[in-house]
């Protein structure tokens, strides 16, 4: 047990961490009572549009819990009794509140850096660098410690795969609406503000006349600070999840705590050194944080292996998977890094008209999906076969290691992945405030490095989010085997074959409701900013004063109304999939959802990214820079981009996750009561 | 032998009626000298793109034969000897030069029936109709009697499934190349027609003046009659191939050429039948031909059954495959009739700019991926497990003969297909050859029934290349077997789950290919069209010529330097994944490119009808009709559809195909040679 104590412990040191983080961000002084009224506006509607979305999640999760107790993981008048469906429903509660907390932290850090990191561009680079990546790593600090002693306290108080599968499905159905409803409010807002403000209007993005403009500030925060953690937070505690049920009956479980602390250790040592230094770049302090953190975390594994006395092929596949997501990480960069081809020969291409730009793109996002789906596959391959001689079971235990391995430095990634959104939103308090234009420019190359980290760890949670879903199918099996059925699922059983074919079209009726959704929101609120426009008198002239909190409602509303249908369709066409074709099905149901899901992801993901940094290319002056034909073209390919690589693209993720968590928690069930 | 001798005498059967449409389709006047100039015009570009492209693909096939006649399906050293490989080297050319046939007997009829349509039209809208169908139906007649007598006499030869299979293989090989070829040579000169046309200069589409629009003409040829005969004769080959690897060893190979002889012989019914009566809609002419020919189908395979004491549970799979097609296309039909919802919503959304469009026509393509796959699921569960009571092997059966049963009335869906591109010819040549508005009239109804025959047709193909796939990934476990290794795939391997992987990502890279292909040469052809605008005196006024010739080489070289590279990829890493994991790897592979291809082609192919007939619809007088913004939003989405819907999307049925067929070739040589 000395590993899982040990994981306690060492997640009260990032508690630690991230409280001295928050109190230093904290004292960081605010320009002037212009910035600290907008930064109130933002913060007021982020928090309300949490209180709202936490609501609907409330009645939702109660409803689960009440499910949860009556039926799983079996009936309960037929099971093994009250008291493991009880257990059951306060594990699941445990994953929602963490979840939620996760959320509110991020918002709660997130709001009050940008106005830090926007007020101390006016003193130098390097402290505003500091502000925004600090204030990322309260979040990094706290979502990973939270996860890892969450699942340390569920471990021993139940030492039961169905318990530990049911804390993280309350992560991670948390997680499902956070990031679709928070991705569904981000593009709303951003897609109107783009729209009605920089094409029609001409006035700069982030304009204070621009009625969008808090709502567009509110979506960062929810979107990419909060729904981003939640993804992650889910990814880690599913990835964890699925090992501890792999590893309980092979007695490994202490080297998946191993791992886990001190992969966190290792990000502690990471946030604790990153720092930009004098005429430094901050791209490269950023992943000179990762890469540094990468190494310690190997370092540090690797002594521990040999002094706790662990199988150093369990260790191989961590470090398998590690690398694989830097690997892919990089990849993801080639695909959308603003200083490489793809992107040039798409803002090329924009020249040629809107047709182009969105074929070129596409292309290239379709492209994009061959290096990390080769990456994934070779991860689990190498790491199965690196651990197969270890005996029976380890195979699986070797991918779960891997999944592990590219999560064990996930506080510095999520650390690197906020201070995007922080960076993003320093820029626009900045504008909005009157900051001047060197604070602008600053804050703008800030803005710029947060892009680039963002497709590295883009890259790294899908791949993660791969390798865990694999091994969230081996956790599967094992819960059936478990239940006394020996199990193996083959690819002509046409039972298999069917749950394939429906698997794989999930994630893309998933994907198309978010999208479509993002689409009726923002055509709302394009009307309504037409309306405060043309009713307004003065207001864009600058004398009027826009109706803020109008365009924040739509957004929050419309997210509401949205998120539910689409997490429930995913977790409707399981249960009926399973309860029609049974386990066999369910199996292949599964895997075509990895597959497609993946693939979608990786395309949606990278073809986004790559339309947006085509469109910043082309503004920083190529083919005909800002205003010509072909930053128009770009314009529209960064819209169409938008819904893709902030809603659809990255939530499609967690609805893998929640899928085959939905699919374990009723493995019995689809045992018992299947049609075939 | 009975049915096998059957269908050589339907076959013959089939080739009179060719014969005699042929000539009576011929014997029609054509208006005026100038259309015979623009008819003999689009003639000599369609054959000088032909012959190019087939010295290309005979030199393609002549390495290939190499290859088998060296190495399969065992190294001529080592294997049986050398008559085995010579069979299938022999076996081989045959499909190469019966699938070539194919295509030149579809653009033989089609350049003189598309004169012929446009000219009846001037007298009535039902002789215009009759020489557009029938026209089709020549072609229709000809591909399957040339596919059917092919297997037959194969099979006579032979019965042995490697030979089958390398048959099948050469009519895939080509196919690929000429659907990828066709595709790009079509898409090319459409976008830069339309780009420099429509949108630049304002003439109307088909306008003599624009240099592209004999190669847009052209286009119409060589990818939709050409290519698509050669995709669904391709499907059709591969289905019997498949089915009849299975049947071997089971006896049950009569049952096959019944299904097939009825299935051609109610085809034959089907066309002859066809009319369209006074104030008659052709839309109902065509679907009515359709579903007249699946009712003779069903009556006459059930008396046969019961006669020839073949087992009702076969052809119940048979019924099975065929309902599935049909509510596939229906479907299909749904996504993109221009009398539907979607289109309607789509068109709206053009309203609020490009980037709703796209996104809007892009998320219901992404819907439109659930009926089908759960349909192509159903329909081989339900086969399936109809067949499985008559014992180990038939179960396989049962899923090939759905896919056989869902491809017997193929002769009806080309002709109903090849209609298509010949009315639209028709309408071209009928404006470049000024016979009048009110022809123009008739020939713009006959192609929008053709539009929507094609959204079923195209369903109907994709729906069959399913079965047709999974059928084949038996006939490729029979094969392994065949060599004495006894074999499942099973999910939780990871060779299994790697090739998975691999294969999803190869429908990505092979469709990126091709788009890109489309999008580097409509650019080169848009600069060319430039030239010569600024260039030739009096173009624009027409009173210069345009030098229309230029184009078609642009088109034709262009297509060729593209198609070789796509295709090859696609092999080349079936044979990379099979030499280093092994039959085991490849099992997945297919899986995975099953599974991401018929993702991609229904997403592809539907969305871009669904942006074709949207443009439509707007241009009919919604949202603001031709001119409006809506409708230049809506132009945007078309182009991008083009090479969505006629270039990438329909290629990658014959890309999997392909691909499964290289699978059982290399089956023994993966069992002896693989890494893993």
């Amino acid at each position: 047990m000395f590993w899982v104590y040990a994981a306690l412990a060492v997640s009260l040191v990032s508690f630690f961490v991230a409280a001295y983080f928050y109190n230093w961000v904290k004292k960081l002084p605010t320009a002037n009572p212009k910035l600290d009224e907008v930064g109130a506006l933002i913060r007021e509607g982020a928090f309300t549009f949490l209180r709202r979305e936490y609501r609907v999640l409330g009645l939702f999760s109660i409803i689960v819990m009440a499910v949860i107790f009556l039926f799983f993981p079996q009936p309960v008048w037929a099971g093994a009794g009250v008291g493991k469906n009880l257990l059951m429903v306060f594990a699941y509660l445990c994953g929602t509140v963490l979840s939620a907390l996760a959320g509110y932290v991020g918002i709660s850090i997130a709001t009050i850096a940008n106005l830090k990191a926007a007020t101390a561009a006016r003193e130098s680079i390097q402290k505003s660098f500091m502000a925004g990546f600090r204030g990322g790593a309260v979040m990094g600090m706290a979502v990973i410690g939270t996860s890892l002693a969450g699942a340390a306290l569920i471990y021993i108080i139940s030492r039961d795969a169905d318990v530990i599968m049911a804390f993280s499905f309350g992560a991670s159905s948390l997680a499902l609406f956070a990031k679709a409803g928070g991705g569904i409010f981000t593009k709303t807002a951003d897609i109107a503000a783009d729209l009605t403000g920089k094409v029609e209007l001409g006035i700069p993005e982030d304009d204070p006349r621009n009625p969008a403009v808090i709502a567009d500030n509110v979506g960062d925060n929810v979107g990419d600070v909060a729904g981003m953690g939640a993804d992650l937070f889910d990814s880690n505690v599913a990835a964890m999840a699925a090992t501890i049920v792999i590893a309980l009956s092979l007695g490994e479980v202490p080297f998946l705590f191993c791992v886990t602390t001190l992969g966190l250790l290792a990000s502690v040592v990471g946030v604790l050194c990153a720092r930009l230094g004098k005429n430094g770049n901050p791209s490269r302090a950023l992943n000179g944080g990762t890469y540094l953190t990468c190494g310690v975390f190997a370092a540090l594994t690797f002594i521990a292996c040999l002094a706790s006395g662990f199988e150093l092929r369990l260790w191989g596949a961590a470090m398998v998977g590690m690398l694989a997501g830097v690997i892919i990480g990089i990849t993801s960069d080639f695909f959308t890094g603003d200083d490489k081809k793809p992107v040039a020969k798409v803002a090329e291409a924009c020249q040629s008209g809107p047709a182009f730009t969105i074929l070129s793109g596409f292309s290239y996002g379709l492209l994009s999906a061959l290096p990390a789906l080769v990456g994934i596959g070779l991860a689990a391959l190498i790491s199965y076969k690196l651990c197969a001689p270890l005996g029976a079971g380890y195979e699986m235990l070797g991918i779960s290691c891997a999944a592990i391995g590219m999560l064990s430095i996930v506080g510095m990634i999520i650390s690197s992945d906020a201070y995007g959104p922080i960076v993003d939103n320093a820029r626009g308090v900045a504008e909005m405030a009157d900051l001047g234009d060197e604070v602008l420019e600053i804050t703008d190359e800030l803005d710029a490095a947060g892009n680039t980290a963002k497709a590295i760890t883009k890259g790294f949670s899908i791949g993660a989010a791969g390798l865990t879903v694999i091994a969230l199918l081996g956790a599967f099996r094992e819960v059936v085997q478990a239940a006394g059925v020996e199990i193996t699922f083959d690819l002509m059983d046409p039972l298999v074959f069917f749950g394939m074919l429906v698997g794989a079209a999930i994630p893309a009726v998933f994907s198309a409701m978010l999208i479509m959704g993002v689409n009726r929101n923002s055509q709302l609120m394009v009307k309504e900013i037409h309306r405060q426009f043309k009713e307004i008198p003065g207001l864009k002239e600058g004398t009027g004063k826009p109706d803020y909190a109008r365009c924040i409602d739509i957004s929050t509303l419309g997210a509401i109304r949205e998120l539910v249908p689409a997490g429930l369709t995913a977790i409707a066409a399981t249960l009926l999939v399973g309860f029609i074709g049974g386990v066999q099905a369910i199996g292949g149901y599964l895997t075509g959802n990895i597959i497609s899901g993946l693939l979608l992801a990786l395309l949606m993901s990278n073809a986004g990214g790559l339309w947006d940094n085509a469109k910043k290319y082309i503004e920083s002056g190529h083919f005909g820079g800002k205003g010509s034909d072909a930053h128009k073209a770009a314009v529209i390919g960064d819209t169409v981009g938008d819904p893709f690589k902030d809603t659809a693209g990255p939530s499609i993720n967690t609805q893998i996750t929640v899928v085959s968590l939905v699919s374990s928690l009723a493995a019995v069930l689809f045992l018992t009561y299947s049609i075939f």
